[in-house]
């Protein structure tokens, strides 16, 4: 079950949260990248960070374009991920709605230091971007091991919010007929791989690269 | 040209940005959500919200789930908006990344109270989630409008970074021709409408939800 601290309780549309572990795990692998949000001179500052999952220990990107994300030790931050599923057309104007999975994690990321554990992070972060990248492309050399930073998020703390189901109507705009209702399904496709300019010929693209789904 | 205040001059990688407004119009009129941060209890929350854009005004659904939100009179916020367009495969696992526009907008969101105003942000966050439905769907009726709660952000402190180009590899990764090189685009699409199951007979799906693109 996934926590249940105040600020992961929802405080209201109570039946669209989720509180099983598997649903925070489905969200989390699904989506390619998060919102990292962290309080800068106290004001909110939201970044899209890569980020990657093993087990319930959530990996972040540190180089995100923050330099207090970079230079921080220990970061209260929030993580949002969301999977935008469709656009739900109901009869009024203000039922209309979306359907949506998201994961809102909160707590302590922290830097990850120990070589091995570092190592271990930066394999996470590519598995999730590029699958099948740390096999086949060249290996992390010490200058870019030191260069990079990795931070690490206990999912301890966390709640899965959805919507997805059909419009919610009134009965009375149902009993009028007056408007179409149904929901636009909204997907995220990967599209023909485009090999770089400067390829050799001879090179096909890679079944990690093309077969991904 | 978009402002160059501390928090929006960016700290990295400042190829990356892009300062006319035209851009920042672009990627938040592409968007579909946006992921709204605020700072509760000291801490970060970052929440997936509706929106629109209407000139220099980004309207944002007050109804998010947050009751700090719906409560709260004037709030501080950060508001970022991502579009995903590839990834990035590098010949260097080190140099993966991503190809993305994102805007971030920071400002003070102000509840809109005035009728008319109200009125005119609740047409612009329709037309953002659903164009057409606005004209299409049943109008907002007298206890629906004092429900809905609508907040307005200026769009004076933004900022826009983008990256939108091949694998940049090393010279050394370049000769060795050790591994495939090139971007996997990345689409956000429409699926096939989905009817309503209590739809009655003889609807056909309105122009504005089928030639959605």
């Amino acid at each position: 079950m996934l926590s249940t601290t105040p600020r992961t309780t929802l405080g209201r549309k109570k039946h669209r949260a989720v509180t099983d572990r598997s649903a925070l795990h489905a969200v989390l692998d699904e989506g390619l990248i998060c919102h990292l949000g962290v309080v800068r001179d106290g004001v909110p500052l939201v970044l899209p960070t890569g980020y990657g999952r093993d087990g319930d220990t959530l990996y972040l990107h540190g180089s995100t374009g923050a330099s207090s994300l970079r230079t921080a030790a220990d970061l209260e931050v929030c993580v949002t991920v969301t999977l935008l599923d469709g656009i739900v057309y109901s009869r009024s104007v203000n039922n209309h709605s979306m359907n949506y999975r998201s994961a809102v994690i909160f707590g302590t990321a922290k830097p990850v230091v120990e070589p091995e554990a570092k190592m271990h992070g930066l394999k996470v972060l590519t598995d999730h971007l590029a699958p099948g990248s740390w096999e086949h492309a060249r290996e992390v050399n010490a200058k870019e091991f030191a260069a990079v930073s990795v931070l690490a998020l206990d999912l301890a703390e966390a709640s899965v919010k959805m919507r997805a189901e059909g419009p919610d109507d009134e009965p009375e705009d149902r009993d009028a007929d007056a408007a179409w209702a149904g929901v636009l399904p909204v997907r995220t496709v990967f599209g023909e791989p485009e090999p770089s300019a400067d390829l050799s010929p001879g090179w096909e693209v890679p079944a990690h690269v093309r077969g991904r789904e």
